[in-house]
């Protein structure tokens, strides 16, 4: 028999609740028998291609509430939050890092994802900064210097482009933003949707 | 003793979240000795005012994924859901027969509210219109033609206007809007949360 098809997980590191959805999303997954291709991509790429704006725009009752709701969801979910010091930030050489280290050990790749999102969302470093991504992945063993060279790759950089291409192709508009058999889910509050649909196979 | 605070409850009555929370929310309140305040207000005010868009504007992917998510998510709760032919649509006639019932007996206009947004999701009728409005409530055993009357007031309208400022001064931002001890949550996604607020008292 073949293996089930794989669920899609698409996010970007500085989204919180990508954070929450990363924590959760393979346990869920194993419980089925699935597996999870994940999939970072660049949020801020995608606002502007279908025209949204991130929730935590502005001082609005909304962006107070979201703030708030990191929190809160974060506690629900049993995990640690803390608030960024600088949020949102750009999470390109996290991402290009994920898809090289990918191409050699698809689960590195994986502890390196939760490392990163670990490191802005508990740790509140800057995931921003080139440093911080490599400190990360030598703290789980990768060659720093090898990874440092790949960064600057244009088949890397391309590898990043062409991920967000396909995510905008697949309808992906938000993060966490994910696809199980065709059906779409976004945000972490339908993770009990994604496990209704794992049981039943659709409802 | 006093009674523990009453839950509120803001909503619009042309939000399908707001018919799920509306079919939910006074059974979670119930559960743990609550009672809930329902407050229909006007979202296109509201959006105004808070310069917020209905996730539901244009042919983007996410207004697809919305639409979907209104069906999944009835089906989720186990509740029925037809997307009516004409949606969104202005409320203030139901809003404003609503308070003005909620004047002379607050449990049927309960019963109103809920025959309302059946009326709507289910059955598909134009609760734009007051003669919509007067059959359902004439359903009810309200007499039609002092409803009516009722709509024309300006007392009537003064009441709604009024909440729809109180909603804006409280923060509310979207529907549906539930505040419980001053904790805001946003949207029927959020009913695993306030069910854990109020069996733990904040968490």
């Amino acid at each position: 028999m073949n293996d089930p098809t794989p669920i899609d997980f698409w996010f970007d590191f500085s989204s919180p609740y990508g954070y929450l959805m990363a924590e959760k999303i393979d346990t869920v997954a194993a419980q089925h028998g699935r597996k999870v291709r994940w999939h970072p991509i660049l949020l801020g790429v995608i606002f502007q291609a279908t025209g949204s704006r991130p929730p935590t725009d502005g001082d609005s009752a909304k962006a107070r509430y979201v703030a708030n709701d990191f929190h809160r969801s974060a506690r629900f979910h049993g995990l640690p939050y803390n608030p960024p010091s600088r949020f949102p930030l750009p999470t390109q050489n996290a991402a290009r890092a994920y898809y090289w280290l990918h191409g050699q050990d698809c689960a590195l790749a994986r502890r390196f994802a939760l490392a990163v999102y670990r490191a802005f969302f508990v740790d509140d470093r800057d995931i921003s900064s080139p440093d911080t991504v490599l400190d990360i992945a030598a703290d789980l063993g990768i060659d720093r210097q090898q990874l440092a060279t790949a960064l600057q790759t244009p088949e890397v950089k391309a590898r990043l482009k062409a991920e967000v291409d396909r995510a905008l192709a697949a309808g992906v508009f938000g993060s966490p933003h994910v696809i199980v058999d065709g059906e779409h889910f976004f945000g972490a509050d339908r993770l009990p949707q994604i496990e209704r649909w794992l049981e039943t196979g659709g409802f």
